[in-house]
């Protein structure tokens, strides 16, 4: 009997969980989605990150959406499906609708480019949202270019980010940032789905970071197939970047143009071409910001002497979720063993998020106050 | 007899039209669709304009587009479905695919904002491409920025696009033109679908036309349901635009802010706003443009005196397969009036298109050589 009663709160709480399990209710908090089209109620999220769906397909046997672990879809009393998500991470999900077969965006989205295609996303609202949302502060402008690439004989496309007050202060230079995209996106990524125009122009108005250009070009030049990782060659990026975007910026931008004001950061494939093109062009740039693309092991540095010369910061970060699935070492291993040399290091976590944008978000809100710093 | 060989040659004609009709073969040689996702093959067009798509649906019971009178869908060898449409006039129109009774985005179309909505456009590529065409001619840059409006207490996105040697000639100011989308478009349309930065570049390049810079906002203020053009009130607008937008490109772009270097233009709906809003802000405009948006007639001008002191241009313009709609009177006999009156004014009409981009982006390649002449 007395055993009985000390099993009886646990048995309790089990039996709590599972009816709780079974009936699997979402909270009914449901509201629009940030990235939804212009007037489009659905899809909607409620406090638990679950994403609620609704698509209308009156002659269709099946209806789902790509996230994993989804409720069935169901049809409503107005004949459209419903369906909803399991709780997802705060930020910013790729995903497609599913018809029959076939895979295609969600109507009630917005369109981003990643996963190799332009296509629908939602956003699950981030406690943390406002350091990336556009507020009433001094403005930065996001420029849309094109120049011409002798080595590919093309004119390739690039965002330009100038800081609020760029255009008023025309005796004014600044230093520059280069910031690559991830595998399957485009130089949109940054601008876009990655609000690194918010994020500037939010931490300058708090004078958290210096103002500064940012750079976004597309980072798979050899690639006439999109996404082609086999292929990959990232010698003809590095050319388009060392030796054409780099000199264009310099020429048509108000620059500080020595190695001392020039980063380069990135973004997992982004991070990996920076860490290749950083660690060879030691002359070139002076910070280096990996985010979920590696680190840099002290082995990885053929010349110690000049890196520590040349470097003012090592960055690297991970979302918490992805720690442990790193190919090349410890990530913070790494960093402790650059501080240990006397290299500038900096390792940073984002709680609770994966090898997605909200990651990324808040790695260039860490990173960006750190730059140009004398 | 006599009169059977004289029947015969149409009996022969008429039975070579009929056979025709009956095989109904599309011309075989499809290529990708400018408008494509990177990479992909479909949808395709022909030198008839006809366009052919490919859409993977496996389990569908029926599949199509929402181009009238197209094939019918049937899968094709490798499970997909194939399909084609009626030949197409040049240039760009927004579709959607169909798939059991939904309607949804092309995966294969990369995605632009019309019809009330980001989806699916394909571009049927015209004789005339080039014009608005990435030329490695010098480039302007195509700006997006936002704005803080107090009449909506909201931060508003506007495009700006600046032409080329902007940023070079620190001293010089240029003249500018506001320039409109139509119903069911936004603010991103003249900068994407209609080229609106390649068609100044080029003929800046080709010195067809002073460089200016242009501002490109959403048209709608008072919009909350994107679209809802029953309840549509130019009022908010005209206050966005008059008080808080002009201001705010006069000081902090480069302009001639005086009213001899000031012009707008807009196609559709955004002309009906042009014209409401010129004609009530003599003091305001110079040169105006209303792209298969109505023209102005003689009667609709408050004091002929102050208009023709004021106006430098009234420019108006219409696909050829859309006159005869207009409402308003005869758009031709309008502007042949007001030349009569003594204003200089200018009729365009674009060969072979309808109430298109088309339509819209020969007509701005028509219109921007005639601004700002001294």
């Amino acid at each position: 009997m007395k055993k009985l009663l000390r099993i009886l709160p646990f048995a309790a709480a089990l039996w709590a969980l599972l009816a709780l399990a079974q009936t699997n209710e979402p909270a009914n908090d449901w509201k629009p989605a940030p990235s939804n089209q212009p007037g489009k109620e659905y899809p909607k999220v409620n406090s638990e990150g679950r994403v609620k769906f609704r698509i209308v397909a009156t002659n269709a046997q099946s209806v789902g959406v790509t996230f994993r672990d989804s409720s069935p879809f169901a049809k409503g009393e107005d004949g459209a499906w419903y369906g909803f998500t399991r709780p997802l991470d705060e930020g910013f999900h790729y995903y497609s609708i599913k018809i029959d077969g076939a895979e295609v965006p969600d109507p009630s989205s917005r369109m981003f480019f990643g996963a190799q295609r332009w296509g629908s996303a939602v956003e699950v609202p981030a406690k943390d949202a406002e350091f990336y949302a556009v507020m009433n502060v001094p403005q930065g402008q996001l420029r849309e270019l094109f120049f011409y690439s002798k080595s590919s004989d093309s004119m390739r496309r690039a965002f330009v980010y100038t800081p609020p007050g760029y255009d008023q202060s025309p005796d004014k230079r600044y230093p520059v940032l280069y910031l690559q995209h991830g595998w399957g996106e485009n130089e949109y990524g940054w601008g876009v789905q990655g609000h690194a125009r918010e994020i500037m122009d939010n931490l300058i108005a708090e004078n958290k970071a210096r103002p500064f250009i940012i750079v976004m070009v597309y980072g798979m030049t050899n690639d006439t197939q999109p996404g082609g990782l086999r292929n990959f060659d990232i010698g003809p990026f590095e050319t388009v970047l060392i030796q054409e975007l780099i000199p264009f910026i310099d020429s048509n931008f108000r620059t500080l143009s020595d190695q001392l004001h020039r980063a380069m950061a990135g973004l997992s494939m982004g991070g990996m071409e920076t860490k290749t093109i950083t660690l060879k062009h030691l002359d070139t740039f002076s910070h280096i910001g990996l985010f979920s693309g590696g680190s840099i092991a002290v082995t990885n540095i053929t010349d110690l002497v000049a890196f520590k010369a040349s470097n003012k910061l090592v960055f690297v970060s991970y979302g918490s979720r992805e720690l442990g699935n790193n190919r090349g070492g410890d990530p913070k291993a790494n960093v402790e063993a650059l501080e240990a040399a006397g290299i500038n290091s900096r390792f940073y976590v984002s709680p609770d998020t994966a090898h997605e944008w909200q990651s990324w978000r808040r790695s260039l809100h860490e990173f960006a106050p750190l730059l140009f710093k004398r």
